[in-house]
Order: structure tokens, then C-alpha cells, then sequence
């Protein structure tokens, strides 16, 4: 969310706002600006939605999707960086950061790279919130190590493969919303989901995400979480 | 302080840090960036040197030194921003916001634009802590108008005219180191300063400010500091 | 045109490019980047679109539409800059560039500050094209003087007042394609216009513009060529 | 050349143009800016030295020595940009573009990864001046293979490893003239120098390259043009 920049429009968050409980809120570094964050984090206020930080490998121009070799203090000071901007409109708001979530191709490389995923560990540490990362890959296995709370999320709206990786991509295509629904539902009762390649592949959902550039990304939030609500009613 | 980027070198923190009691850290808009902002907070704190957040216009390539036009609302999220990233950095080191000190032409824009000098306040009202600024202008007037804590700051190293303003230079000269120790015990005891049309002008000197861009800016720390620890011992 | 910025969509060309015979292409200081000029001159090119040079102040978060003080010499520079780089892409596609067209905050000061129509002339030297701009201001003054050519442009949806200056707007609103069209008919055929405080005032208008970040550009194109051939077929 | 931005000065190029031929001007997009790539370019003319587009990743910050994943065709966009950027510098010279080379990380990317350099030889093919690169290199073979001219280069301030590669570091330590110089004869001559193991390996050296912030880079040129012109009188 907030990923709008300038007078350039993205996602539309107000919208989307009623149907979710936690917004992860770009700081700058991939999307949006001063402006932006000021007025989402009011938002999210408004709807009584938790802010994460979202923050990202510096690359306006590529929206965070281009991996950048960036080593471990580095990457973890350009994080601190982003995370401390962010806080302080939420210290403005009175409102408390919730969790932290790399964005993009930061995402990607933390859950590969054991630098990449230590260096958010690092800056995590110091703000006591938990991560929000892919189970099964270096996200668990190294916070949950450094007795750093994880929490698993799953992708209503991107593919997984048959090893369980998340297929980033740099645009995201519709979804059809009622069936990303029951694909959500499925991920959070029965821990699995079909992959690309056609096979069940297990997978973990402590909380589900929905982008918000995602073309009817409106449509697939009301639906994933009237389907939730249904099913755990 | 800490304006160095990227492997660009800008002035010497090291050298300085010993005769300074307040540093004003850059905030990655006109200089520095998260690794240099991390190293030049941890060695404010080595050196026992309390911290300012030195916020700026977004002008990297111009040094925050050409005046642009932003309207109130967007300036104070610019500036929000800032603060907070370097407050992570501070609160990382357990080191505690000190002062703020806008940069620049932003510096000189607050001195005499009403809105400018507002969204500075609108901000700090949020951090409670004092602002520099330049006494008999609006930093000043504004500032303690709205009950915001105001240091006047006298400048080492630029030079004023005859109506007490700050001659504001995109790159600073060498300056005499004795000149500029016995012009600020001047500053500080008698509250007057020789004009550079050669008159003397009142000023306020609650804090004495060198830039760590000029280029002899070792040397003049120096010396000012012994002068002023000889007149006042 | 081509002020699409990575993701991040702006203005529809595809659709406006059939009801114009000239465009301004974004250089990448207020909006673009490499890929969209590219694709932009290739548009261009399909529709038989003469292509000018968009030219920015350095201010991607504010889309060019924040003045910044820039001396004359370092605003050449940056013309400069932007022309170059904007050729490549139509040396590319064996396409020539048609004219120059300074942007926004850009275009303002041109019309009102010496220093900076001239700093548009010593660029406008070197490439020998037109330059557009507001006639009666300093944009015709300075370039003619200068002996290079003046191309005087009328505003399709912008308001101007009664000295004749226009309002220039940091977002565009929408505005009706019939009466625009019909306002641009007058601007040619009669040489007036209604200014916002409703007196009728002089304007020149060997080219029109419409800006594609209008959200009906479209439409108001369209209505405008569509009036502009009906009244001189 | 012409690596400094802004305020932030780097290598001292005034010093260095006497011992030089060929100049590799820095585009804006890992350093420089429109009034250094100005003033570089008429440095060089001043000097007789031809100057060659010295194009990046685009990362300021990162003064380009960090890898970046960038599709082919969004990479050959990037460097024409940079190119045509700095063709209008010269253009306003009447310098001839003389020859490309990638800079830092793009160097070594191309080296190794064929999207890479196929990118750099989508754009030489329109610029039609030869490439700079690594002999044995995907530089070598691809340029060659495509019909573009390549010239290889000898970096005498750089290790080689005995596989040949270039060790590209983020920042470069000052190096011993006097065995420099040898070490450059020595390849021009015998094509061979001693890698950082500890063997000698084959090298070529149409050109040899001295980076400007080596620290002593202009006591390096020297002796290294002193050296070449004793060994080929």
C-alpha cells in the first residue's frame, strides 16, 4: 500500500482498505514518497488496519523487482533507513508499527540468500516486531533461529512452483477473484496449494496477501476475506 | 556532518568530532546516506557529540543549496521523513534526538518564507525538541511564536550583510582560523559582527556553527573552540 | 507524451497519438525513463508524429512542477542533458527532432525569468529546431531575439488570466471536449480567449497543446483536431 | 573522467588529461552530472584526449560497483540513454564520440553473462565505435561475433585472477607506480602479468586502463605513459 509516487497513481487504496487487517506500506525506496506515506498511514488508521514496513532494495525506476548485490551491513542500514521514515509518520498517527515485510526482489533474495535474510534480522532485532516471510525458506529458517518472530504468508495473487518458490514477477496479472478465494481458504485449512506445474505442494498461511497493484485487486480482497470469514465463521 | 555519499568523501568527521559539542547529521536529501548516516551517529556518540537532525530540500545533485518551491503540507512530510530515518539510527546507537537544524537553502528559505518556517514547526511541534535557526528572522519569530524551543546559531565561517542576513554560498572558502575564533568570542560576548559591507551588525550566539565543508574546516573547529574556551573559562 | 515512469502509467498515448501531429517527449527528469522514450519515439514514429524534446527541471517527485532556483549555466547543462538523450532514442529510429518544448515549473520560469529563457536559447542554439512557448512573454522575446525560432502554443485545457499568463497546476482536471475544442478554434481563428477572470485577452496559437496527464486527454484531442479540421478544411 | 557530482569532487582529472589518449567520460548515471560531463568534455578537447561514453547500471549510490539484474532490451534502453546523453556534450565540442565502455559492474556482468553483452552490442551497433572490454571475455566474443569492433584493455591498477577475471573492487587502493608501469610494459610486450595467486597469465592491451580514484592515479598515468614511451620509442 501507499505506493503511489508523485502524481502517479497505483493500487487503489482506499478501496482496498475495508477488507484487510494489516497494510504493509511502501517507504520510499521502491514507491511512494513523504506525501504518500503520510496519507496511508491516516488511512490505515482510519480503518483500523496494522501497519507494517515495507521496505525494498533502493530502485524507484525498477519498483524493487531487479535484484541489486548489496552486502549484509549495507543492505541492513538502507533498511533501518526506510523503517525509521516510516515510524516516524506512524509516531505522528500515535500509531505503533505492526511487522516488517521486505518488498519485491528483497523478498526473493532473503529467502535464498543467508546474507540477504540475516541482514533483515539484523535491523528486526532492534524494532521487536515480527517478519513476514515464505516458509519453508531461508525467512523462517533464519529469524526463527535468531529468535526473531516469523509469520507465514501466502500469496493469493502470484504462482508457486513445485519447490514451493514464489514466482515474483515484475507486473501482476488479474486473478480470477473467487477462485483465488477458495485458493486461499485452501492454503489456510488444508496447507496446500497447486502449483504452476499442476502438483499440491504444501504451503503455510498465518496471513494472506493480496497486492495491491494487482489489476482488480479490490475485487480479489473482498473476496479472499468474505471466503475466509465464511469458512471460519 | 556525515554529507559524505556513497564513496564520495565530504569533509572530515573524524578530525572534527573532537572540537564540536552538537553535530547536524545529514539525512540522505542533499548528502549521506543509511551506511554513512549509521557511522558518523556512532561516532558522534564515540566522542560524546549530541545529534541534530540536518534535514534538507530532495536536491542531491544541488547540495540542498538551490532554493525549490514546495508548499507547506508536502515540506513537512519531507522533513518528517528525514527525522525519522535518522532517528533510527539513533535509536539503534541509544542515542537521543537532540536538536533539528534545516539545511541549506531550506535554512535560508525558513529565515524568510512564513510557510517554510511553518512546516518546520508543524514538524517539530511532534519531536520536542529546539530548532537553530537565526535570530530576528522567522525562524525565530515563528518558532517560539508557536512555543517550539529556539537556539540562535551564529556562523564561523559565511558572512552577513548589513540587514543581518546569512550570505548563503553553494561552496564555502577557505577562512582565517584566528579571524574566525576572535570573530565568534566577539559574536558570542558583545553580540556584534562585522558586516560584509564592513559595518557592525547585532547577532545572537547561543550555538556557534562551522561548516565541515569549508575546506579548513579542522583548523577553524580548532580554533574556535580554544578561543572560546579561553574567554569563558 | 512518454511520462510513464517504470510501472507507474501516465496519460493514454496509444490512444492520443492518431489526433495529434506533434509530440512533446518527457526526457526522464520529470517523468520517463529509457524504456518508455524508447517505446514513445517508436509510437511516434508509427502515427507519423513529429517528435520535440520535453525538457525538465531535475524533479522527478514533484513531476517538474516544483520551481527550483538553477543558475544559467547549470540549467543549459541539464537541457543539454536531456536533449542528448532524447536524440539517441530518435537517432535510433531514424527520426529527427521536430522542436523543444520546456516542461512545467520549467516552462513557467522561461516565460518570466531572463536568466532562464536565455539558458533555453544557448542550448536552442546548438540543435536548430524551434523552440515552443507563450507568446508576449519572454519565451518569444529572448528566442527571437536571439534569432531562433518562436513557436507560439496555445493551451487547450489550461486557464490563462488577464495579463495573459497561464495557470499552471501541479494536476489537471478534466474539462469538457466540446467547449475546448471550440476555445481553440477562436485561439486560431480570432486570436482570444476567455481568461478565468472573463475578460477576453489576446493569445497566439500556431500549435496547440493538450496535456496528456488530463484525464479525459483522449477525448479532447480528439474534439479539438476534429473542430480545428471542420473550421479550416 | 568526470566522476564527480555535484559538490563531491573525484580523481583529479585536470591532472591526469596530460597522460592520457582516450578518456572514459562518466554519463549521470553511476557519477557525473550535466555540468561535469561538460566540463570533462572540454577538458579532454583542451587536451587532445578522445573521449568514449563510460556507461552504468543505473545506482548513484552504489557509484555503479553493484550488480543489478536488467533484461537485455531494458539494458541496452539504460545505456543509450547514457550515450546519447553525453553525445550532445559532444556534439556542442564538435568531439566525435571516439569508442563505449561499460562501467564497474556492468563491465563485469558483461563479461560473463550473455543478455549483458549482447545488451552493450545492441546499442554499438547504431553508435558504430568500438567497445572496450576484457579480452577472452564474453566481451571478446560476442562484440566480435556480432561484426562490433573490440579493442581490449589492460587495467593496471586492477588484479587478475588466474582464470583471467578482473577483480573489480567497490573502491581502489593507491598501487606502487614504478611496478605498475612495469607490469604495463610487461603486458603490452610479453602479453602476460602475474595474477593475484601468484602465476602468470595471458592478457592483452590494445588500451590500458588507470582509474581516476586510484588514489595516486596521476603519479600511476605518469609513470605508466613514461614506461610505454621508453619501451615503443
Amino acid at each position: 500500500m501507499g505506493e503511489s509516487f508523485g502524481l502517479y497513481q497505483m493500487g487503489n487504496d482506499q478501496a482496498i482498505m475495508p477488507y484487510i487487517t494489516q497494510a504493509n506500506v511502501a517507504c520510499g525506496f521502491h514507491a511512494s514518497d513523504p506525501n504518500h506515506m503520510k496519507s496511508t498511514v491516516n488511512l490505515a488508521k482510519q480503518y483500523d488496519v496494522k501497519v507494517g514496513a515495507h521496505f525494498s532494495l533502493p530502485d524507484l525506476p525498477g519498483f524493487g523487482r531487479r535484484e541489486m548485490k548489496i552486502d549484509r551491513e549495507e543492505m541492513a542500514n538502507i533498511i533501518t533507513y526506510q523503517i525509521g521514515a516510516l515510524n516516524a509518520f506512524l509516531e505522528l498517527a500515535t500509531v505503533k508499527l505492526n511487522h516488517l515485510k521486505p518488498h519485491g526482489a528483497l523478498y526473493g533474495m532473503a529467502a535464498k540468500e543467508e546474507q540477504t535474510a540475516h541482514a533483515i534480522a539484523d535491523v528486526a532485532e532492534h524494532f521487536n516486531v515480527p517478519v513476514f516471510g515464505l516458509a519453508g525458506t531461508l525467512h523462517e529458517e533464519i529469524y526463527t533461529q535468531r529468535g526473531i518472530e516469523f509469520q507465514s504468508e501466502f500469496f493469493a495473487d502470484l504462482e508457486y512452483d513445485n519447490q514451493g518458490n514464489l514466482i515474483i514477477t515484475r507486473t501482476h496479472d488479474a486473478v480470477v477473484p473467487d477462485e483465488t478465494a477458495k485458493r486461499c481458504v485452501r492454503a489456510v485449512k488444508d496447507g496446500l496449494v497447486r502449483s504452476i506445474e499442476g502438483s499440491d505442494i504444501a504451503v503455510q498461511a498465518q496471513t494472506i496477501c493480496v497486492h495491491s497493484d494487482t489489476p482488480n485487486a479490490v475485487d480479489v480482497a473482498k473476496a479472499v476475506k468474505q471466503a475466509l470469514q465464511q469458512a471460519f465463521r
